[in-house]
């Protein structure tokens, strides 16, 4: 077996060692995406690995059931759960321990979730969840706040070619139910729709065949997506999503105007826990980058808690589209040369990697330690 | 019961959220340390929470296996471990995936670590790791290479008052073999040592009686007890280590004349796997912040395995002797004042919290929203 297959042997399928240059490269992105966040006033809470599963797996955290790793408290003899989603964790503070602070609040989070099984998509079972949550304000212009936030974060850490897909989840269900077609009917419209299937749809669809066949039609890009939704007539439930995905956009156009919107009228797989606009973040290069909505934090399946939105990037594609920052370069410092002068090389920006026994030939120790130069009596050289 | 009481009972015992200003304080600190140890030449890996237990638990890591979580892999139906402890994992990657990189090996980590129980003077039962491990060298150069470097990225980070206490944990087993004491008699010595309790390590320390006294008053400041130490006839096992000792303590001079060092000649506890000189980091305001020292990596209980040394900071106890940075200030910018005005003044350095609707009194909204200061017609007022 080769040395690589025989090492990740060593590891859990679905588990990895990050290795030296894409260590960096994650931690550093993770750092400036943090640092956009805060400069928008989203301040950093760090939950634990671990909680009573009973909390963690309560209210939206039920979805990540068959997900979620258990392991038993030997201290309180009750279960705990490893998290597999950061969200609900955020929600949970927020709504407890700084229930008490002023609405709207801005929160952001970096971590790691565990995960029972990869999908096929995601094979990592593994991976780190970075994002914000906005809770307490019912306004477009929080929905908007959180889309500007994404993109300017991925802009700023270097995601080329970046587009934002909106949608509505609740909206098909809203015109179905509005013109009073029932839950059964509702689920076989909704899977012909994730299979874009017309014939189906049209057969299913009854009172709403026509206008949902629309609202598939007109999915694309935004503005014409917008054209087609404003001459459709609605029923009240989805005119209030119309309105919504309006104000939104027009919020999005005033900021950014240069940024690609589509709009997709009759998505909801993934979006399945939140309850109205939402969007996913893609990249030409890299596909999906994260996705984010509104939802109600702190809700235990009774509908109520307070209203929220959010964003959550995946950081393993993300760091697909990223290129990494050009390295500093690495000067050897032969042993004998002094702490001060390799602190002195350091001040200018060098990683300085000792000797540390003196060598033969220092140029080709320099090499051999992966040092584009080394210090020969006080200057700088290339290793050659 | 009060609401603090309440969310913290949320969580089981010793695990906790960390919440906004500590949370952004822990992470700048992390990051602050691992740039000052890139800028060394250590590069960060970054393993992961779960690996077989097999292989997290053999060796060194066998130390930890009581405080170790287990959990069960459906995919390959065997048990894995969620690591109580990064550096045995540090070690797997050097001696495997990173077995034909040049040596010395130089590598670093930070990342979160969670154990079965917390202890009386560290309660907690999730905490973050941070640190080096410098593979593949034996000069004494390698020893004071990562004590300077401790040192210098704690100074780097701000912790005041700073001390390194050095120790050869292997020096009194060494001094008692070479007088020919049996296993039992070491044993009982160590524990006498431990509780520096002068007149059992004379009832029981035989011919090593006197010179065990002699090092055990001797520890404290290094130059008084290298002073002591060299006056003594030692057995050639501890002769090395003695020397070791020398040397490495002559380095630090030289790199840092200023640098308060003590020498503990007879400690041991805390460094039962260390092979060699080792330390312990202490701040007078916080205690101990961490500790290291000589090993030997990817040994399998033989020891053979290659030479290593290292430390870990514990992130608790360092936070507690650092002022956190000041925060920038927050600005609240009023609803309707543009995306673009709004970024003009993060770019000033401004955090900037968006008001999502209009509001009467402005500079009350910033106030309630914990902003100092708030835009006035494109000024920047204090919110009084």
């Amino acid at each position: 077996m080769p040395a690589d297959a025989l090492s990740s042997a060593l590891l859990p399928a679905g588990l990895h060692d990050v290795l030296p240059s894409e260590a960096a490269h994650e931690a550093a992105a993770v750092e400036r995406l943090l640092a956009e966040f805060a400069a928008q006033g989203y301040r950093r809470v760090d939950p634990p690995l671990v909680e009573f599963e009973e909390n963690l797996l309560s209210g939206p955290g039920a979805a990540m059931s068959k997900q979620t790793f258990r392991l038993m408290d030997p201290h309180s003899q009750r279960m705990m759960a490893v998290r597999a989603d950061i969200t609900p964790q955020i929600a949970r503070i927020a709504t407890t321990r700084l229930k008490n602070e002023a609405r709207p609040l801005r929160l952001c989070y970096a971590g790691q979730v565990l995960r029972v099984k990869g999908s096929q998509l995601r094979p990592e079972r593994q991976f780190t969840q970075v994002g914000v949550e906005l809770i307490g304000a019912l306004e477009a212009e929080a929905d908007a706040e959180v889309v500007l936030l994404a993109v300017q974060a991925l802009t700023a850490i270097g995601v080329p070619h970046l587009s934002v897909d909106l949608c509505v989840p609740t909206m098909v269900s809203r015109i179905c139910a509005g013109l009073g077609l029932g839950e059964d009917e509702i689920r076989q419209l909704r899977a012909a729709l994730d299979r874009k299937d017309s014939a189906a749809v049209a057969a299913v669809g009854g009172p709403a065949a026509k206008l949902l066949e629309t609202l598939m039609d007109a999915s694309g890009p935004a503005d014409r997506a917008m054209q087609a939704l404003a001459a459709l007539p609605l029923p009240e439930g989805a005119e209030k999503d119309r309105r919504r995905l309006t104000d939104t956009l027009a919020l999005l156009r005033a900021a950014m105007p240069d940024l690609t919107v589509t709009i997709d009228l009759v998505e909801h797989r993934g979006f399945e826990y939140q309850t109205g606009l939402s969007f996913t973040l893609f990249s030409r290069a890299a596909g999906e980058l994260g996705q984010g909505g509104r939802y109600r934090a702190g809700a235990q399946g009774d509908g109520r808690g307070e209203p929220a939105t959010g964003f959550t990037l995946y950081m393993d594609t993300l760091l697909r589209a990223v290129p990494a920052a050009k390295a500093p370069g690495r000067v050897y410092v032969p042993h004998g040369s002094g702490w001060e002068t390799a602190r002195r090389l350091r001040a200018d920006g060098w990683v300085t990697v000792a000797g540390l026994a003196p060598v033969a030939d220092a140029a080709a120790e320099a090499k051999r330690l992966q040092c584009g130069h080394w210090l020969a009596g006080g200057d700088v050289k290339p290793a050659g």
